[in-house]
């Protein structure tokens, strides 16, 4: 059994890592923090858990709970994250769930406009790109949630090196903002209608923009990059409509030949699911693992739209983190994650 | 393994209880069916189960399907079942989500409007009050979604004989319309609305008139049953708010006691939680087979107010099927049921 | 041209009341305060009403604006306007919106627990049932949103004395709960849910049983009342579920006999329309002052089930209170009030 | 009193336009047809509008109404409206709401794959960019909702000749797919998802072409146009977020100028309401006739990402519909329109 702690565990990714975590069958969870919690039971704080576990939330000490659990999940607010993780890799490996050790530690600086106490490298936790990698780390950044769903929707492509421009249009349920009501949470702000926001400025571009370059591998080839955050009246879930605007040296693949390049670049990926032309649906990823792709080709234009879907909770997040400590822990990938969506 | 079968299982209760069959440890889904989609793959008509079955939908051939099964679930419209059951129960056992059996024969054809072709005696499928006949029937009725949710919410004051009315105020998801679209479930008549129906009509109240005079045991005792359900724009969850009018002989609990009575009455039911003054929550309840039930004293009005949640298409149809169906093969009745809800 | 103020116009309610002052055909809108925006163009906080006015927010000086003004409508939370409202009166008119003066000031002290610092007497703003009295007034207390759609509901059945209890089941918009954020309207929590709250204890039921004590005339004809409120997952709107339990000597109407009671008793009631077995809808009502009424004779258990609809800022707020100014400036009570539903 | 009648009303359009023409100020509703509910009253089938009008739903006599009218509004499907134009202009102006004149006979032919039975040349009506000519016209295409939002975003870009392609990433309400149930708006698929649909393939696309070619004036100038439509699970309201990207020898604007340029070629536009870098919301131009645009500079990528929201049933039909009516009989363009949206 592993033995594994989620610091930061009554927000929403922290409540959806203790869900899984408590199904999986080859963890054991030890230990559960919240500073506005300590000393209360989970279940009367989370009455949904009521009945699945006896543990009571503790306050954050990291010496003393990395030396209790095997992995530590750090699902705590950027720059919270950097002050714990040196101390927890004293004794047990780490999935951080905050933006803290996504980037290059300059690249953070700039864009999180705060100063990296911890500059040393993680490893990017978006599985299907980085399997190997991860099997070997101590340390995992967990990616965020619209960078999941973005680059997976388009990473075949990207590697072929035919792309000149994507045009991300993301639209995200409201459960992405967290746990604390908000402006943009306040239901007869976000009910009937939808919000764009951060527009040319959201901070996951970083990311999307970090993992694309990786897949182009030079410069020439790497696209530029254009990235509009929404939130929908929704609570879970994501669903990126990614414009894919292909090099003019580039040909334009039918569908079928679009289908064999991402099945052959998602092989033996068993979170991905190609649906062709088929449209993918929030509803069909609720509460689940995978990522949902479609595409269709615009010859004329050149091209191809991509549609992704995730459960921003669990691929955009706590799943992720799941599936990272399974390969970390040498198990296969979807141990504990393989569950069919709650449909309707 | 136990082999289970499910006809009618492209409708929302079938696709739930395929859903609940295939992430059961003891259980093995060997056929399901579909007129309109037979022939087809389970995941080609059903994007979120693609990678969990590759069963195909069959024609409804319940002789064939009751000999390669050792149950089947008949989750098809009332006066179908009634057809199929006598010839299933000779090879196997069945439980039956339609309305056919779960009321005396002639209350059946009274409400139904339609001659009962196989008037025989079933087991009622409210697992909590039912059990030991559970476990020894070949043929349980599973309850209809709002008498699961109302005649839980209430069994403990009846039983106690102290209960003169109750109004039961009922709420549920739209899920519980079915899979086809209809002026209801239409999405501009349901959002930013609640509809009553069927109001001083619906013929689940006979259902619940008849656990209740059950669980009273005489006329005397036995409450007089308003009931009036509601769609609330959601699509899982049936929030019932049971306002119990006590007799003028009784005398008012104190919330301690009341609390102490369900617990009481709810010992060892592991689907059970009592709340006390918490609120319960259809989010707390989806996706699980959990009914929450909170309660408060209006000493005053000599009334109480208990509020019950479940989701409908698990406690109130699939999940408690499957709960049946443990206790029908002697399993803990928990068996592959035990999950946290998804919350947020 | 009525010169109209409106104090706390940042509010839902004082926004609503800002759009329907704007649009209204004899009323001019002269001041608008808000203590968090002073200053500031109405236009550049609201920007839905950009174009519409040139007015700015302005502090509080009620003396100052009641020379300004006819008619003053105090949009404040309760508490606040005792304090405005007898210095307002000195040169104005006041319709208050807060529940300072619609209840007796002991039974307010002790339903607020607060002690009332201006204790006279005011009309009670529920239009339909108090019109005469509301045209000679210079302070009338508009009704809280739920005891205008119940008491709506029921008033032509209490008046006729045949009562014994009434149960209310009270489905409430989320604009209810004002402007600012909260656990409650915070999506997630919100969303696919409805939320019963302050059972057995929520303040408008003592608005509601006084004026049906009025209505019923003798402490023997006036009904028990039970109330408890729910928010559901929409923006405006309340439903109201009335339980009507007969009394053991009255015989039960049938359902002309009681269209016909209600057709009478609203006569000239240009608000108010009576759909017999049709079910109102919010869809109706959005955006308007209408208070649309159906119900349903249970004969067997004597029974009567009475549904109203009203938009819960509109005549449950702010359009009640305008059509409460028209009256009292001798206008038709209609003027500026009669627009069709924003449907779908 | 200009007198006008609807064919088709009581789809969402047409009820629409009921309710508008039911509040103008300067026109009369004389005659509405539905085949479905011939001979009923109005208020009947609409219960939102018993009161409003005493007329009844006439069956389709095109020759017959436009003898009583000086306009009639056809709210009618493509192909449908070609058969009634021709008799009712030998009487009567017409606002045609179908798709049938909107585009060059040749192209309606290709896109819509129906032959043009009256291949005469209509003015479009998107009044913005066309009030000169639609003054002067009897037959008027009112745009589609799709591309009113689109152009009116981009406009002043396209026209300055500087923009090469635009991808437009719309998300509409489902109102725009009509009154009848369907798969998309059955709740359980809608609610908690977002559902992109004729990708690549949406007709709409041919008339944003068409109006952004006009706009650029030479082929050189006229942007690629990439559209890609979703539903939200919302009833009213389109937000477009159209990422325009710069030609390569185009110089970025500021924020300033673009502000600049907007507001000059939006000039004693009405119903246009430049935010800025403000976000427009569905919320505020719910139940209006108003654009409101806001737009934001990505210098690095050469982008300017433009939003507008508009009422997809108001501007985005029925409302526009009157607006062109207005021109069409000298009247103001606002008159009967300038309302504050419901909001919340």
């Amino acid at each position: 059994m592993i033995k594994a702690a989620v610091i930061g565990a009554s927000g929403y990714i922290g409540m959806e890592l203790v869900r899984l975590l408590l199904m999986h069958p080859d963890a054991e969870l030890v230990a559960v923090t919240s500073r506005r919690f300590k000393g209360l039971r989970v279940g009367d704080v989370l009455p949904h858990l009521q009945g699945f576990t006896d543990l009571r939330f503790e306050d954050v000490d990291v010496t003393d709970i990395s030396k209790r659990a095997d992995i530590v999940f750090t699902a705590v607010p950027h720059g919270a994250a950097m002050n714990y993780v040196p101390k927890i890799l004293e004794n047990a490996k780490v999935v951080d769930l905050s933006a803290d050790y996504r980037l290059d530690p300059q690249e953070y600086e700039r864009i999180y406009k705060k100063k990296h106490e911890d500059p040393r490298t993680a490893v990017y936790g978006l599985t299907e790109l980085h399997a190997a990698e991860i099997k070997e780390a101590r340390l995992v950044a967990n990616p965020g949630c619209y960078p999941t769903g973005a680059v997976l929707a388009v990473a075949p492509l990207v590697a072929e090196g035919v792309v000149a421009h994507i045009v991300f249009d993301s639209k995200s349920g409201i459960s992405g903002g967290g746990a604390e009501p908000s402006e943009r949470s306040h239901f007869p702000n976000l009910a009937e209608n939808i919000i764009p926001y951060n527009i040319t400025k959201h901070r996951h571009v970083a990311e999307i923009r970090m993992e694309l370059a990786r897949l182009a591998g030079t410069p020439a080839t790497t696209p530029k990059v254009s990235f509009t955050p929404h939130v929908i009246p929704c609570i879970r879930g994501i669903l990126t409509t990614a414009h894919v605007l292909l090099r003019d040296d580039a040909s334009v693949p039918t569908p079928e030949q679009l289908k064999g390049l991402y099945e052959r670049f998602y092989e033996d990926k068993p979170f991905i699911r190609i649906l062709g032309e088929r449209t993918p649906s929030l509803s069909y990823v609720r509460g689940t693992n995978f990522c949902d792709i479609g595409f269709w080709v615009d010859e004329d234009a050149k091209r191809i739209v991509v549609v992704s879907a995730i459960d921003n909770l669990v691929k955009g997040g706590a799943g992720q983190a799941v599936q990272n400590m399974n390969l970390m822990f040498g198990l296969a990938e979807t141990t504990g994650l393989l569950t069919p969506s709650l449909t309707p």
